[in-house]
């Protein structure tokens, strides 16, 4: 009943949880190279956020009641950590939900909130675990040969259920203490078993969890940002978990099978809107910094490219500012971004990225890929030749050129970057589902009318 | 000392003005058929606003003094006659630019202040004339071979100056009452005369305007969205017109000698991207109405694409609103608006505006070009065949679709679906000068710290 | 039994052939605007062809028998008619449906046979009548309310068939002397009656075709191009057409329903490109003039985009040579090109087109809608102020600059260049119909291999 | 005088070369972890080629006498390792430079000849060293405050020629016997002393090598194509390197010193493009592979991103095709691709690349970066439940379909992917050099005429 040091969040997680990795349980999360460095960064931001006291408690579970509580809610969440930010958006997608089923199921919307503030007042830290392992993508969750394709009740108990599947894609479950469970898409009549969102510890009896990572193959220097900023990603194993009825959120109503999906959506594409606006810049940034390394930055075809690359960050900006705007509030007074701008938003910065990664590599040049490395920099034979020639005007030295196209190439074009590359696709749900999110929220009748105009017909 | 009306309006435009078309001068506007249906429009727009009494003004001449202002200012214009917009947002960007230039010149921007007033309590229209003939591209004005090819002052005297010059793609210009002349780019020392910005009444002596206009070849029903709006595109000849001292904004300073291009730039811009949205939402109904005629709007290919058009109608949007939202105001406590999203939004808008309208091509099919007139549909023999053969299922019946053809054929692959091609393009200083100013304006700053945090790399 | 000079074509149009246009049946069409140009064309062919004797023929009748004979074939039909290109094109796909029917149905083979000697011996020109009404898009032939949506035979007599339905985007339907009708898509069983294929004359009873235009709206110096090129576009009523058995190609066989229109697709496909890396090259050559004109040739962006356009007319140009060199011979020694290559050149061709036209606009300026007429030139007050301005440095006079901007607004920015733009598009088949036949003709087990080697996944 | 065994390859290297990596000198290359894959490689090349005899020679040192063969050529390299293929190509265009420069410089024509012989009776593999460190980009060579930015000759001696400075992305040097150093771009004028050519042994007295690789991070079976591919990335410092008259190909003749770059731009290109369709052919093949193993081949916008794949492989195809068969003769006899179709196939395939990966992201999904390690498929506990839950449909089992998303992950989405993104846009010298090659072999002259025509413009 209070917030967490950094060093009660280590041991905290000394829990019985079960985690792989590499082919072996992992005795040790602190020390296992897939781990140590997001432990450190989830502690460091326990420790930058604890405040004593019993009713102390963190900014992430603010919930925002006005347009200006969501535009700093935004802008401060990129100071965080991805587990803190995770917790934050995933528990707004939870009391998305909570609304939006409040009147046909009051009781599931009561679960959301009391859950909330438990996780509020322990200081956890939450996962939303949604993607099924969905076999073949042709049949619907009832018609697989193997009926755990999709997570599913195996047994219903009068004090709670019985959950069985696996859950993909869950980035940084391992550190984390809870996990919210929901269906990863819309159930149909005759598939209630599949209609099953409710919470579970990371502890909890029959789960385990499978974990890879882009954490970098070298060191320090050469990886400078994936070397401190990695997540485990989680492959999570539900073997008959039992789930206690008071963090059972949907257990078999198939008509609000897809409201937690939706809910979620729309705040991690928020949440991911929010950070594509600061990888824009980031971009922008590199890219102008490796031109003035290279003094190319006043060459036109440059210049141009990286015109493009502004114009797509301040595009992405103009979307997540929109949606932030035209927020609207629920019956609770919470305020939810706007469906129309986050999708649209969500859906051209991750379409364009690639290219602007593309813009970003032409720029640097072949640099990124073969610039030796900084350790080559300290050996006393070949060091200061590499820095001879890795200089190039006054002011740019060749340990700063090389470590700029370290730079780039483990933000782009290395592991992490490769990890950025296929997330900013597939984060939120995939290109495919942010247009049918965008087109179900767009006036189209307004649009239809605007058409019927031009073409000089009158509709009765 | 009053607003005009429709009729007042038509009457004050025989005032002399030597108008010329087709190899010919025009003896009278409201017969010709290059000009009468804008005559139309604008009367209308006269008559719509007229009010009674010496102190009434049209809406046209709001300076706005908040972002809310702003906004509702952008959302009204939609409504107005493209003459009208035109003088809105022309003096708006005169007044910018007196604001930018009162503290070096409090005499040019009290004279600007003024014949503001001046438009206003006559109810006049104005256009700006800010594109020279320019000769060759490669040279300065003052090294061109025709000293002509910029306009000039060709002489100073005690009550005013003389100019000489043309002014191209100045739309509308024959049917306005004034003319806003301005130096189409920066000026360099040595280049004073060419550094002329003044108000030119349309029938000045010198004053000669030739037409050319994308006015339909054919039938209103077959044109529906051109015969109802199209404006006269000038090639204003100014030759060795006077302008009296009250009507002078720059004569001789260079440093200012881009101030009015930049003002005007904004404006037009943001202008521009307000019609954009509409445009962008007038695009996506044409593209569902369309399928839905054909009965393919659930073919997944065809709502892809309607999905991306409707992304992209919604970018712009975003791009307008966040423009709005972080509108500035200047020392007398006028919104400007942002430089940065509304040029990023323009760039954006015009750069995939032609892949739009291939979607719609796209959607639509060949019936888009081929479609028989709707005066065949009338005929007695053939008529009844080809509102059978253009029939396509319920509630779609053939002469519709046959007029939505029309109406695509119209909006985007004939005359005016060509003129708006080529303007989309060109309107507000082309893509190239809007990369510029986007550029100039993005807080590169931020964005090399950003890269920099990335590389590990501490500034000092 | 003979070839046709240009009078003996003119008169042979005067057979009965019943045609419309603007809402009037046409009594002349020698003297009509909407088609007086194309007879021209086309009458100026056949006496560019013309040889006397009865054994003469046109080489427009020549089936290549080596790779070497179909490249010189494309290169010479750029330089007929559009007739007569559709006429050679429109034959090839016949007897590349015979070849591919010969086992199946040597009736049909047979009967296609001679019709082309029919048509080469009296120098006939043919146009294929492809597209169906098609109704509601949805819905198969047979399930259509109205059954005519798409042609079908309503009689069947000893001597041969009766048919009935409308086919539509028939360009030149108007001015030929024969039709080859051909099912729009695949029939599936039981839809016997709507598959069927055969050659209509286009003056038989029952046949009627209503017109439409891309002919230019204004005087021929404005219009250099599409006032010299421009065909009718015919939506075609066939009612209760009579056939005789000879000229009967499928009546009943719904396996042989689609082989029609794959065929008609690959040369369609083929002569497109063709025309295609004609069209690229002319974009070129456009862009280069006009900036040549301005003087920005040398301008750093300017050249970029010559060059990106540079780029898309080479590959364009690659993919037809591709599509000659593998062709490939049938049983009977006829070459017909590659489908892979064909299609995937024609897609690529016309998904940029669009992007490249905008190239052009952006390099070309404002004036490509706004130059004033070639007639203004000739006024003799403001014609030289017009050329004084229009002028822009040594070598380039003001007179030539208008007209090459009136060329740039013709071809790619009024009404010719709108139906170009729909047409580069739409003819073929449409973007989608050519990745399918890509995607058909693609060795995808090749490519396969190649990525189970790249997973070191031995396949057995 | 004999070809080498692979034995004899690795024996050879054994010869005092100055190999660095990772801070450290390498004493043995063969154990190293950067070098041992890379010997293995090139060792299995030497011993598949293998013939005895003092006569015998590598089909890598054939010189094409006609298109066949110059077809042949390309297809054949596909199957050899990158350093034998970097040693035809170098040397074909090594002896493209020399027929450039016969007629001006014989002697220099006959050194490379003499030295293409030595090479290839001792069946030695060499790298072409061009790029230099460049410094300053705004400033030619003889004006960088470092004049080593540019190689350049230190010292000219009656023997030869002492250079100093550095070459950088020299893939495989540190493993080859041979470099051919030559100019980066052209020299003017006062520039003698940098327009240097010459081949230079990698064990040569001052020649040191650094190093860097994309060797992969783990285990051989989460990285199935990176473990089994991959070249050491040289940064090679020449420290006063004497050169014997005889090795001297350039020395002083600034008119000659883009010869070199110009002649290995076209063969790197052609050789790249080569590649890339097998490239092209191969994400195609991953892309259909994951497609059919989620079961969502059939679903519509994933076909249509695999149709827009096979496109893009099948133009890249074609325009090799064009290259060949556009190929030309040198006075010689010998065959060089065509300029004109080699950059522009390069152009587009390198441009387009990065859009392909997306697409293969798109289609494959998340678990392209989440897949558990193949080690845990082996996990008694874990292992058989992630191949439950990865598994799909009958005949997709759940390891076959984690090695698909390794092997993607390794491909496109990691230390080689991000490799290969970067060195597709690079390699060959980028896309603004093939934009300006290009331009300079397109038939302008043509393209002119064909757009005057339109303009109905009679040039004289």
């Amino acid at each position: 009943m209070a917030m967490k040091t950094k060093s009660e969040y280590l041991d905290s997680l000394n829990d019985g949880r079960r985690i792989f990795a590499d082919g072996e349980e992992v005795k040790d999360l602190t020390t296992h190279p897939q781990f140590a460095t997001a432990l450190e960064l989830v502690g460091d931001g326990y420790d930058k956020h604890y405040q004593p006291g019993a009713n102390a408690s963190g900014p992430y579970f603010l919930i925002p009641h006005s347009q200006g509580e969501l535009k700093e809610l935004l802008e401060t969440l990129l100071g965080w950590d991805m587990v803190t930010v995770t917790t934050s958006q995933g528990l707004l997608a939870l009391l998305t939900a909570a609304a939006r089923m409040r009147s046909d199921h009051p009781e599931y919307a009561k679960r959301i909130e009391d859950y909330f503030e438990y996780c509020k007042k322990n200081d956890l830290r939450c996962v939303q675990a949604i993607t099924d392992a969905k076999g073949d993508r042709t049949l619907s969750p009832s018609k697989q040969d193997d009926p755990d394709s999709y997570t599913r009740i195996v047994e219903r108990r009068p004090d709670g259920i019985v959950v069985r599947g696996a859950k993909l894609h869950i980035s940084s479950a391992a550190i984390s203490h809870e996990m919210v469970v929901m269906p990863t898409k819309k159930m149909r009549t005759g598939e209630e078993d599949w209609a099953v969102a409710c919470a579970i510890p990371v502890n909890a009896p029959g789960v385990r969890i499978v974990n890879t990572s882009y954490a970098p193959r070298g060191r320090e220097e050469d990886f400078p940002h994936s070397s401190h900023h990695n997540m485990p990603e989680g492959f999570v194993l539900l073997d008959d978990v039992f789930v206690p009825n008071e963090r059972v959120f949907l257990a078999g109503e198939p008509t609000h099978s897809a409201t937690f999906a939706h809910s979620l959506g729309l705040w991690e594409r928020l949440g991911g809107t929010a950070h594509l606006v600061e990888i824009g810049d980031t971009l922008v940034g590199l890219a102008q910094l490796i031109a003035e390394s290279n003094g190319t930055q006043r060459i036109s075809h440059i210049r141009d490219k990286i015109a493009e690359m502004i114009i797509y960050a301040t595009l992405v900006r103009s979307g997540l500012e929109a949606a932030i705007a035209n927020a609207e509030p629920s019956p609770e007074g919470w305020y939810f971004p706007s469906e129309l701008f986050t999708n649209a938003a969500k859906h051209y910065g991750a379409a364009e990225f690639s290219h602007m990664v593309r813009h970003l590599h032409d720029i640097g040049g072949g640099s990124i890929v073969t610039a030796p490395s900084t350790s080559d920099l300290q050996h006393d034979e070949v060091g200061p030749q590499i820095k001879k020639y890795m200089r190039t005007l006054d002011g740019v030295d060749g340990e700063y050129r090389t470590r700029l196209f370290h730079a780039i190439r483990d933000y782009t074009a290395d592991a992490f970057g490769g990890w950025q590359l296929v997330t900013m696709l597939q984060s939120g749900g995939g290109l495919y589902a942010q247009r049918l999110v965008t087109r179900k929220h767009y006036d189209m009748d307004k649009a239809k009318a605007l058409a019927l105009d031009i073409a000089g017909i009158t509709k009765d």
